[in-house]
């Protein structure tokens, strides 16, 4: 290490995530500390680690120390670990927003106060409270756990009200928990993201709306910027600037939302770097990960235009052989250095490209060589071309 | 650590570029391990550093045990050690690829060898021999160490032949150590590099001819690709294509070439990513640290072509405020975590444009903010719009 004194960014968590702020960081000159309770983590090949858990204040506290500003990899940090940091040192987001992101319930009543329509929700404790709840929605359904679901986890979908047995089976048993939601069955026309970021001295930029798609309810393809976004471009970054004044955000965070009808309804809120935004590493003039370490520590956020066209392919469980995405012109590897285990997030490729008739031609390339074909299909489906 | 088995890459020398070559190689999955003298080493702060010297075959040996892969951030390594290196691991470039560029008087001769014509040069070892070498380059010329010489460092450059004694002061002293190379000094056009990359299998490409400006025999400024090189790239590909298969070269390497009467000349070779490379990592699809990790790995090498234009300004001694360059469009800032020193290298910034006139729009208002108004006055008046 340099005695140089460089800023030092302390991460809580060290997924990919972490690990690709880490590598975002290094070229401005910041130096990453990363805590994590695994020494597996996979950002700590790429910057040093403190292994701990969330309520290891002692070595919390020499973390703290040893770092000019704290962020997040990971959502669920315990709000009382994230408030005890900020009593020592800057965190952000701030804990406040931290804390209505992390709970289903509170997010999606700041999205009705902030103007932006949810799907339909009843807060659910018992299992009569999933009845009275599924008369309201009506079916179908699916019942979520409110705090601490990620990637599809925690959730049950009800086709109909004779499913509510099986439901409260499923995840009756955390209701005390971590709270349910029974939330209304979207049939959306399509899925879109928002990423948006807020500096410390309040400037405010978003990315072009992004296209997702899911399969089993993770992160399969993303597409930037996504197709007819002319009228909803502008009310997505709205949305996002009131909700992010509101919390007095600070750094990058992504708003999912539904289209239906043509209408924006708001689906969740990650108050972090998110899996939607990958493509902005070679896609955008600026990273999202660049554009959160700018933000976190008071520098000029960058500029947040897309170079032309690009397509997120997302690694779930294992990685395909890399050859042919290196041998694609403007494609993009990323390995997070994780070892495969089903359901889990272990790398991303990306694939840009000047417009979007260039980019079908390049991945629906790859696709061929890897199996992706039928996904890929619906990319060119959404374009129209 | 991950304890999945990622291939590791050794550098030797732990600078800037060990730096850029470690960030390029993450996003591979590939894990880098770097071994310096120093403690201080940038490149150990995003990578582990080894601090051992070049004959601590006990440290080298650990390392080499460790590493897939071995390769160099640094051209003067001693050749004893890429040799004892080599018979312990794969070590790419090879060793006699090395010795040929550490040695000035080697490497001309190579170059005339493959065709590529050179300023008039004549080894000297004594006071006698510099005059004899007089008459043959003509004056003005430049004495230059044989070895060991960079950023413009271990030259002298004579006006007239009565600048001989001058010369043999400054640097006779150095003949019999790293003897002495007398070149007529070329009143050329403009600089130009070519970055080209081989991979284990023989696959060449080379990204598009640079032009550079130095200061001081230090690099300032590169602008990619450079204007009007319609006839002058082919020709330099097939130059560079040659060298790299007379060496069995693997891996990046830069060609600096005077431009004189429209004709190539070579001035020198780099082995290993260059200075005047930088540029690529976001203004070509692939970027040279990038190739230069997949060559030496053996994976399939990627596209070498620019995204636009790319103007790259290095920052020698001190950085800037980074604010204005924070500020700019498709700027991107290169802190290479080093204390300012007067005349080293502590980090560069690349501005990127769709076409050279948004370039040079973009480059002259952050030259203005920063002082550079005349180095880019240059740039403009190359571009000749
Ligand atoms: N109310 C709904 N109507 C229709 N589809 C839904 C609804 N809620 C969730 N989904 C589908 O399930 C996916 C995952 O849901 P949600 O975002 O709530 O889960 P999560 O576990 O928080 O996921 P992630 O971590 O990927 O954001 C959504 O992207 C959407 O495709
Ligand atoms: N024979 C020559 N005629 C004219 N100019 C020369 C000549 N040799 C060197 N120069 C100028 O000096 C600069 C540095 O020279 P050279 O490349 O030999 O030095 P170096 O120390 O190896 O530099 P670097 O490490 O930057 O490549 C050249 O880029 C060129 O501008």
């Amino acid at each position: 290490m340099s005695d140089r004194r460089q800023p030092v960014l302390g991460v809580l968590g060290g997924g990919q995530l972490a690990r690709m702020l880490a590598i975002a960081g290094a070229p401005l000159g910041v130096q990453s500390l990363v805590v994590d309770s695994s020494s597996d983590a996979c950002a700590g090949q790429v910057a040093p680690l403190v292994v701990a858990d969330w309520h290891d204040h002692a070595a919390l506290g020499e973390f703290a120390a040893k770092v000019d500003v704290v962020t997040f990899d990971f959502e669920n940090v315990p709000a009382d670990t994230a408030h005890w940091l900020a009593e020592r040192v800057s965190v952000f987001p701030n804990p406040r927003a931290l804390a209505a992101a992390q709970d289903r319930l509170a997010e999606k009543t700041l999205f009705r106060e902030c103007g932006l329509a949810t799907p339909e929700f009843v807060p659910v404790d018992t299992r009569a409270d999933l009845d009275r709840a599924l008369a309201v929605t009506g079916a179908p359904a699916i019942l979520k756990t409110r705090r601490l679901g990620y990637d599809g986890k925690g959730q049950f979908r009800l086709r109909s009200a004779d499913d509510a047995d099986a439901a409260w089976a499923a995840l009756g048993a955390q209701a005390a928990a971590h709270g349910l939601i029974l939330e209304a069955f979207v049939p959306f026309e399509r899925e879109l993201s928002v990423l948006a970021v807020r500096g410390r001295d309040g400037e405010f930029r978003t990315w072009p709306l992004t296209r997702n798609w899911h399969t089993d309810g993770v992160l399969s393809l993303s597409l930037a910027p996504a197709p007819d976004i002319d009228a909803l471009q502008p009310r997505a970054a709205a949305l996002a600037r009131t909700l992010a004044e509101r919390l007095d955000y600070v750094g990058v965070f992504a708003l999912e939302l539904f289209v239906k009808d043509g209408e924006l309804l708001g689906n969740e809120m990650a108050p972090r770097v998110h899996n939607s935004g990958h493509w902005t590493i070679e896609g955008a003039h600026t990273s999202q990960f660049e554009n959160h370490v700018r933000a976190v520590l008071g520098l000029p956020l960058g500029d947040t235009g897309a170079r032309g066209a690009s397509l997120m392919f997302n690694w779930i469980g294992e990685l395909p052989d890399p050859a042919p995405l290196l041998r694609t012109v403007d494609g993009h590897w990323h390995d997070y250095g994780k070892r495969a285990r089903p359901g889990r997030k272990v790398g991303h490729a990306t694939v840009c490209a000047p417009d979007a008739s260039t980019l079908l031609e390049r991945a629906e390339a790859l696709a061929q060589v890897i199996g992706w074909e039928q996904p890929v299909a619906a990319v060119r489906e959404a374009v129209g071309i």
